[in-house]
This record gives C-alpha cells, structure tokens and sequence, in this order.
C-alpha cells in the first residue's frame, strides 16, 4: 500500500537520515515531508513511489539531519576574524577588542558583520545561532529578513557602550525588543549579562525578576577563565557561581544559559543539574584563548543539558559547528585521557537537540520528528575525506568538512542550494567585508 | 627594466605567496616562475607584464605556498577510516586493526587504499608524505606513477605479518627496495621499526648499522602514551628513549624520527635536540585514541625540529593538513595554558619546511625558494570564513578549509586543477573504497 502524500509540498529522499530522537536513528532510503515548514512524515523512500510533490530533492549519497544549533557567539565580530591572535583572553580582549570594537561599532558594523556571520553559518550547516552582541534589533531584522532562527542575547555590562548609557538602558532596551518579538516564531530575545565580572549585583537581580515575568532567558559568560574565578575570590570572597546563585539567576525555572564554564568544581556540577542550567561549550575559543577546559564528560554524566558554540570569530576564528564538534570531542578525550569521552553520537547531540534545549526551542527544533519545524542540512558523503564508511555518526563528526553542506532549511525554507546561498549575494557580503578591513586596518573611518 | 623569463615554462601569480623562508617572507602581488620542476624566480607580477609562457595560472585571490608535508602516517588504513571509534589505542589496535589488518592486508589492499589517501592528500594541499605500511614497493610505484613525493617507510616488528615473515625478511626486503629507489627523486625509502614494544633488541642493533651504512632514514612510533613508557620501565627497567639510546638510535648521524612522543621529561628534550632526532606530532591521533599531549612549545623552544602528521585515517579520520595545522596550535595552547603558544607561523613551519628537514629533503623541498623543486599548492582565500583579512598566517591556521585549496603541483607537476585531480579517477576510488568496505563489513572475501 502507498502512503498518499498529496498534500506535502517539499520531498527530500536522502541516503540516510539522522533524526536525533529519543532513540539515536539512522535510518536508510528514507524520505522526509514538509509541509508550511513542518515535518509531516519520514517514511522508506520505498513506499513513495513516484508520487509527484512540488519541490523534489534526490540526495542518495547525502545524510539528511536535524540543523545544527550555535548556541554562543558574536555574530558582528566576523568583521574582526583574525584581527588579535596567540594572545590570552583579558589582553585580547582589553588591548584589541575592546578598543576596535570602542572605535568601529555602529548599527552599520553590526548588520554588515551578521550578514557575514549568517552567510558562513548557513554554508557550514547552522540553521539557528544564538547571538551577544550590540545593537540586537538589527541583527534580530537581519535574520528574519533572511529566515534563519536565533536567539539575541541584548547586552548588558555596568558600563555605556555604542548600544546604551547603562544598565538601567539596557534592561529598557531589552524588554522592548521581548514585547516586539513575542509572536515571531524565529526570533527569540533574551538577556544578555555580559559576565559577573562586567555586571554588578543590581543589575543581576533585575535580570532575575523581569526574566521571571517576561519568560524570557538568559545567557551569560560564566567561569571562563581560572582567573576570572580567581579575581572574584579576592573581590567578594565568592566564586562567581556562588555569587550568581546567592543573587537568583540559577533559580531553575529560568533555566540560566552558562557559556564557558572551565572551572568548576564537583558540587558545582552537581548544582547545575538541580538547577537545570545548560552549559554552553566553546572549545575552539577556550584553547585558542587558552582559557581552560569544560569537563563536558562530567557534566553529562552529571545531567547537565551541555551545548556547543563556536563563539565571536575573533576567538575561533570560524563559525563551523562540523569543527566545533570535532574539536569537542578530541579534546574531552585528550583532557580526561578517556578515549571513550564524549562519543560521536554525544556531540551530535550536543550540537543539534541539546542546542534546542538549552535555547528552550526543543518543542520546535533540534531534531527530525513530525511536527516539528523543517530546520535540516543535507551533507554530500559522496568526498574522498568520507569513503569509505563503516559508521556515518563517527564519519560527520570526525572527518566530515563543513564544505560537504549542500543544502540548508530553515522552517522548510532552502537557505542553501548545491551550496549556493538563495537570498544572499555571497560575492557583494564578502567585498563588504573587506571594505570594513580596510577601515579598520588603517584607521580611516 | 622587465625581467625576461622565456625560458620559464610556468608561471603562477598569486595574490600572496608564502616563501617560509628563513626570513618567512610574505609576498604580495607575487609571481612565482618554474622551469623542468625546479622554481626558478618569484618576483613582482608587476615586473613580468604578459610575457607569455606557456602555462600561466592567474590566482589574485589565493595564497600560493610551499605544500604540506605529512610526515607520518599509514596511507592504506584509509580503507579502515572509521572503523573503530572512541576507544583507546590498546584495544583499537589490538581488537579491532590487527585483526581487520590480519584478515585483509594484502597488496591489493594496499594499492586501493593508499590511491585513495594520496588523492585526498593531494585534494587538501599535501605534496609529500611519509608512509609506514606493509608492501612499501606497492605504495612508492603508485606515489611515482601519481607524481607524489613520499618517504616509504618499511616495517619492522618482530613478528611475521603479510609482508614478510620476520625481522631478517624485513630487513632484506629494505635493503633491495632502499637500492631500487637510489636514484628516484620522488621516492625515499627508510626504516620503519614499528614501536619499542614491537621490536626487540637486535633488529633495532641492525637498522642502526644498515641504516648509516646505507644513507638511509630511520621512523619510529616512540613515547605514544604513558602506559609504552611504564610498560617498558616494568620490562626492562628503562623508558624506550633510553632504550633505544643504548642501541645506538639517537646517534646524531641517524637524525631520527621519533613520532608521537607524549611522555616526555626535559632531560629527555634535551637530549633530542642534542641528537637532532626530529619529532613528527600527530595531534588528532594522539587526542582521539586519548594517548597525551606532546609537549610541542617545549621541544621547539629547546631546538627540536617539530613536525606534523595525521597518522592513519583510521586514528584522525582524515589525512588533512589544514586540521592538522589548526589542532596543533589549539591544543598546544590549551595543553600549556599559554596563549602565546606555538603561534601560527610555527604552525605553518611545521607543517612544512620542519617536515622537509624531518624526512631530510629541506634541500629539495619545504619552502618557495630558487633552485627548489616546485612542490606548492593555491588556496583560494575568497570565501566566506576567510572573509576578511587581518593576518593571513592566522587566516591559513585557524580558519581555512582543506576545500579552499584549489591547485597542487609537486616538482613542477599540476596534480590538482581547480579542485580537480588531473591524473585520478575520484569516483572509481571512492567506489573502489566502497567496495572494500562491503567486503570488510560483510566478511566475505
């Protein structure tokens, strides 16, 4: 008996689909049905037939799968990818980011900088990012102009910055953009406090009551460096986590966002898991900035939810979840001498699910299960660098590059064609680019 | 005044040439001229105007530089990329690649699976590489026939295996195949002992004596993990670096090369650089099978020449020298907690001109200079993640893609045109994989 489709309006037949469900599939000859950017079915190709169906992919040498989630970064600072290297991270912040940034960053700058951070997010696979950075709206426009998911984190430091005059700004800002948001199913806006080294108590604490009644989430750099722990010792006789759990923002049900996290200790893990926070890791960054390592293994076996970012491409310097994931699990398993740390099937869903969950869009998007929004990638394993195969979780994770992305959907909208970017013009983003280096480079604005 | 170079029969002008020179010079707006195989110019492109010659590539928005050198690795086990994951290396290899090995090494197998690593090396910019497998004779026809350079390193264990039944046969088989390949450019054929803990005491005595007598080259697995150097302390009451100094290995006029080397004291650093044994670090190897970290800011500080290899695709999954590159520079800092820590031109050295002189070539190979042989790759730098540019050097370890290179040429020969490989059939290599993997999978020979 065949399966009557009719109403499908996207068919994509895929050598194998990696649905990360409950239950890990990989399922052979199957196809996958959209409709109004929904997953309606995935049944064998098999029982299909020739059924005609509007727009038809036929990727037999492809592995179709959920998109992958970049839980942390600074979109913008594409624009200054490379600009400060082999430099640790309060100099690399203090004596280049920060003045660049202080002497470049304008509404401008942002939306240039986001067009190139989701250009290269796209082609290498990611359907959402989670972003930190200035000038939110713009980015927020930016992607739902283009039709990708994210999540903006509006910033929040004790200082002013090319965004706001303080705090007190910067909260305002925030709930406006919530409020403006609110109904847009690709958009997310949530609070963005920098780190407890840049955020006092006061603020904290109002992050912690208007999240609560906004319901919106937070996301913050936390214990990303030994020193950062360290200087907090001295300043107030607590670790920052300590601090930001005396002040509420670990309260469960707001379901705090820790990106980093290098330093913690075993009861600190264990209060993760009690309060439900997400861990967002960045290895790439953590070792570029020799920052530390995040005991991911641990904080799995703990319970914790554990994320992946790429981080600003300043500290990485791409935005490739394919290398993030890689680079994940090499290093859980160089760090711990445990070869079986953080296996392939783990960073598959560190990247796709446990982004979902960590960004509270699980209902809607990490994996491939009907119902859910039509966010996939097609990945051509037909490469040199992915023959032969003997186990097709083990090949994307460890030898599988970015470039082998051909096709990108976001609520069943293709964002990426045989590679080919369908309402970006990838030549004019790339010259923009350059136009900036240049500025920025030689001083001229 | 022009410079005449009608003698010239290529000339390639790229937007940045790479020399890694002494000087590590940085060119822009460079032309790079060949004659028979050998660099005979580089000079401004300004000054050639169009002369014609008759091979002219016009490459503004790439880097051209000297190929990368792998210099280890077991081309052939490409056959077997994947299949046994997350598991340290005792089991690894004595579970799951000595018996796979056992059941199918065969010439055949050889030749497949070493015609599928070469063109995935030549593909992701690699020019020279050093092999350590079963039937070398096999995997140096095909690298000549191919055009590739490579060192073959032929096996010693103290146990008979499919290509030879034992430390004499072995040793015979070196010697024949060392004198055929006297005279070939393109081939060097050394030792391989494979590790301490393989090979006894006498054979190691042996290749000291043939390999001086000989003029030949020495590779050995030495200090792989922590457990080799306890074992052999339990064994013989001596870590396997003093072992093999007792028999003679790390006299200096054998210029080792010592892969992997995790486990290392300072007396012992000291020691190599006294000796001039080259290191070859395998990062993602050493990472994935959780064998340690060598310690590679440390050696090079000391004066040990570095390195770099991707060991087999069975232990990295791919033979990419870019990655390669890129996690060499990662962990070395996150290992140190140094930021500063082997910065991208050392990278680039390693992966490079410290291979050349690793496999005692540096006269031939290794950098763009006068008189060398043209063994160089394009990279095309007008993409998105490497959009836009600060530094190049850090563009090319932190955030290119082995997809980027587009042209590979070795001795003057074009192997890669436009991501094309000129003498190889891709797709009868990736089935001809295929094929192998059913066979291995299913059993059935």
């Amino acid at each position: 008996m065949q399966l009557i489709h009719s109403d499908a309006d996207t068919r994509v037949d895929a050598g194998y689909i990696l649905c990360i469900d409950n239950d890990n599939r990989v399922l052979r000859q199957h196809s996958l049905l959209i409709k109004d950017g929904v997953i309606t079915d995935i049944c064998p190709t098999d029982e299909l037939g020739d059924q005609t169906i509007k727009e038809h992919y036929c990727l037999p040498d492809h592995v179709v799968m959920p998109g992958l989630i970049n839980a942390h970064g600074h979109a913008s600072m594409a624009l200054l990818r490379g600009i400060a290297n082999d430099i640790p991270l309060q100099p690399w912040l203090e004596e280049h980011i920060w003045p660049a940034e202080g002497a470049w960053v304008s509404e401008e700058f942002v939306k240039h900088g986001a067009e190139l951070a989701i250009s290269e997010m796209i082609k290498s696979g990611t359907t959402t990012f989670s972003d930190m950075y200035f000038f939110p709206e713009v980015v927020a426009e930016l992607a739902l102009s283009i039709g990708m998911r994210a999540q903006l984190c509006c910033p929040l430091l004790d200082f002013p910055t090319a965004w706001g005059s303080g705090p007190d700004d910067y909260l305002t800002k925030t709930i406006k953009l919530h409020e403006h948001y609110k109904a847009a199913d690709l958009i997310d806006i949530a609070f963005g406090p920098h780190a407890p080294y840049t955020v006092s108590d006061a603020p904290i604490t109002q992050i912690v009551e208007l999240a609560k009644s906004h319901g919106a989430n937070v996301q913050m750099h936390i214990h990303e460096t030994s020193d950062e722990v360290n200087d907090s010792l001295k300043a107030c006789g607590m670790r920052p986590l300590a601090r930001l759990e005396q002040l509420g923002l670990l309260d469960a049900t707001l379901k705090l966002q820790a990106v980093h996290m290098t330093d913690l200790t075993n009861d600190e893990i264990t209060l993760l898991a009690a309060r439900e926070v997400s861990v967002i890791h960045c290895p790439e960054s953590n070792m570029k900035l020799a920052s530390g390592f995040c005991p991911t293994q641990a904080l799995l076996d703990a319970g914790v939810n554990v994320a992946l970012g790429t981080d600003g491409a300043a500290s990485n310097n791409d935005l490739d979840m394919f290398g993030e994931m890689r680079t994940a699990v090499m290093i859980a398993k160089g760090y711990t001498g445990d070869a079986s740390a953080v296996p392939t099937t783990s960073a598959l869903r560190m990247a796709t699910i446990n982004g979902a969950k960590a960004l509270g869009i699980s209902d809607r998007t990490g994996s491939l299960e009907l119902g859910k929004a039509a966010d996939l990638i097609a990945i051509d394993m037909r490469q040199l660098r992915t023959a032969p195969s003997y186990d097709i979780e083990a090949d994307l994770v460890y030898n599988t590059s970015s470039s082998q992305v051909s096709h990108t959907w976001v609520n069943g909208q293709l964002l990426l064609d045989c590679g080919r970017l369908t309402n970006i013009d990838e030549d004019e983003v790339i010259d923009t680019s350059k136009h900036w280096a240049t500025k920025i480079k030689t001083g001229n604005n």
